[in-house]
């Protein structure tokens, strides 16, 4: 069973980036719905608000420098450009594109993690294509059988962190046994809670709900070394009664796309209403600060980017169709899993212990 | 593979309740959090409305008795009380608790359901039981595998139906197709749209997404005739853009959860920042209509009960935490599901063509 690792990898061996005063990741900037614009504004705005931070965007050149253009100098010196003529597409098969498009944007930031030159890589594209270069490219921490994509969920009172959602599809019970382990440590490090509770999704709190996949893994992670507290059901997830909750890939992108849905008809409804009533637009305006804040909870824009958790390196998703803000967050995600040593913890883990 | 009915069943033959003036239905006045109390006096309220509707509250006649006194004598007619000693809990074990408490409400509402003494039967309790009872007291429609429990949504500018939601946990490929050919029935009898269109739910709308299960039963509902739209992915629930989506019963579960969980942070973060702010407190007065009408969108108490699909007799499901306006709605449900001769429909669909 992986145990707690004594220390954040004190002893890690110092690399290039460690020399310098910035770390490097490479950014996907043809990838999203707004590339290569908002890539390059999120990385421009990253790098003002994290002296840290130093990113590679990569793509065609000639379309990424004209968004560099205004950059602040103190910024513009910690943005480089790496060439990549292809791109994989959001129809495109993720396994075969990733093995044959060998100078798509993807492929390339992935090879850079592999190699070393970046610490970290960053793409709002293709979710099949990082899994599967994350996969293919990157390679998994040895005892890994497969990755999780893990998202912080805007939970009452606490960040929750709900895994996988989308990179294993159809999980066995070992999948969601290692997804435990990886969301305790990521949450770990992510939020300083000391031993963060875990619980596997299912469709009741008592012991005979579930699959048998899930009810194999209940029982392992019962005799597991985290503090597992048993199963939760769908409404424990927004109202946080745990700081991780684990499912398959198929569910957890299910309930992700499914709360996107209803910010959407929320927000929508409340338009028409409030646009229907006089009294109403007055009150709108009254209420414009504390409304802002409660979308603000919601919109994915703060919570930035999802880490594929599993993979010898570090890689993060950012939503389809982030903004620069959205961007920005991803790369803040990269970063502070960097400065945690995030990769590092859970290879020990399970180094030491599988 | 099933066709559409010629008529609505207009040969039926006729049985005892469609001779008298009122349909009656068996009510679970044991189940659910508040019970007795508000199924009694969800009985009323309905009875009040729907002058077709009698209802039998199935329990323990001692308890049930002091909630009907200050019933108008008009409604006090049609309410009947069925004694039954037992009651199944919301921990019992739904299989062997169906079996064994055969004096329980639960039990007996069934009964009634087989022996055509009601119409349908309606209970708030516990869920496995309700489907357990379903499957083994009233029995399959012959030619269905499992049945499904559906669930209307607040779909944006429309009602969409989603099923199944906790019935049948895991599913093969003929559970999905059926649930397909039982949903659009269902979706067109109670909202008289000719031809629902029906989606499976996904993980992304290529064709490529799903897993084997998912991916088969989409080949057998692209050759089948109905109005099938291939594969939605969870944010097409909300937005609404197919009248009916199929998924196994873990998947919808998690999802109604997770929407009620998103509801009641919503609530909560709302109430917080309103009183937190002197301006917004008028602005939220100001709005108080529009904001009722948005959050009554979203109430399931205006929605009603779930229908169990797929066995012979109606039963509806009502929320375990239903008030007496939930358990009218789920009463409604039932009446409006007899009136269309939904069972009816779904068995001359199958026995026609399975």
């Amino acid at each position: 069973m992986p145990k707690a690792p004594a220390s954040l990898a004190a002893d890690m061996p110092q690399r290039e980036w460690d020399r310098g005063r910035a770390l490097l990741f490479a950014l996907d900037a043809m990838g999203g719905d707004f590339a290569p614009k908002e890539p390059c504004r999120g990385a421009i705005l990253a790098c003002g608000e994290e002296p840290e931070l130093s990113v590679a965007l990569v793509g065609r050149r000639a379309e990424i420098e004209p968004y560099l253009e205004d950059a602040p100098s103190s910024v513009r010196s910690r943005i480089s450009i790496v060439e990549a003529s292809e791109v994989i597409g959001m129809g495109d098969n993720p396994g075969s594109s990733i093995r044959t498009k060998k100078d798509s944007s993807m492929r390339v930031i992935m090879e850079m993690v592999r190699a070393r030159e970046a610490v970290g890589c960053i793409s709002a594209g293709n979710t099949g294509a990082i899994v599967a270069g994350g996969v293919l490219v990157v390679g998994r921490i040895q005892g890994i059988d497969r990755p999780g994509l893990a998202v912080p969920i805007p939970a009452l009172n606490r960040a929750s962190l709900l895994l996988d959602v989308g990179a294993t599809v159809r999980c066995k019970a070992i999948n969601l046994y290692q997804f435990a382990h990886m969301g305790s440590i990521y949450m770990r490090s992510l939020s300083g809670v000391e031993n963060p509770s875990v619980a596997l999704l299912s469709n009741g709190l008592e012991e005979i709900k579930g699959d048998v996949v899930i009810s194999e893994a209940r029982e392992m992670l019962a005799g597991a070394s985290l503090n597992f507290s048993g199963y939760v059901e769908g409404k424990d997830v927004p109202l946080g009664r745990t700081d991780v909750v684990v499912c398959d890939g198929f569910t957890g992108n299910a309930l992700i796309k499914f709360g996107e849905g209803i910010g959407e008809i929320v927000k929508s409804v409340a338009r028409t209403e409030i646009e229907n009533h006089f009294l109403s637009k007055i009150g709108a305006a009254l209420m414009m600060p504390a409304l802002k804040k409660i979308w603000a909870r919601f919109e994915h824009e703060q919570r930035g980017g999802s880490p594929l958790l599993g993979v010898d390196g570090i890689v993060v998703k950012a939503h389809g169709n982030s903004r620069d803000r959205a961007i920005a967050g991803a790369l803040k995600v990269a970063l502070g899993f960097a400065q945690l040593k995030g990769t590092e913890l859970i290879k020990n883990s399970f180094e030491t212990d599988f």
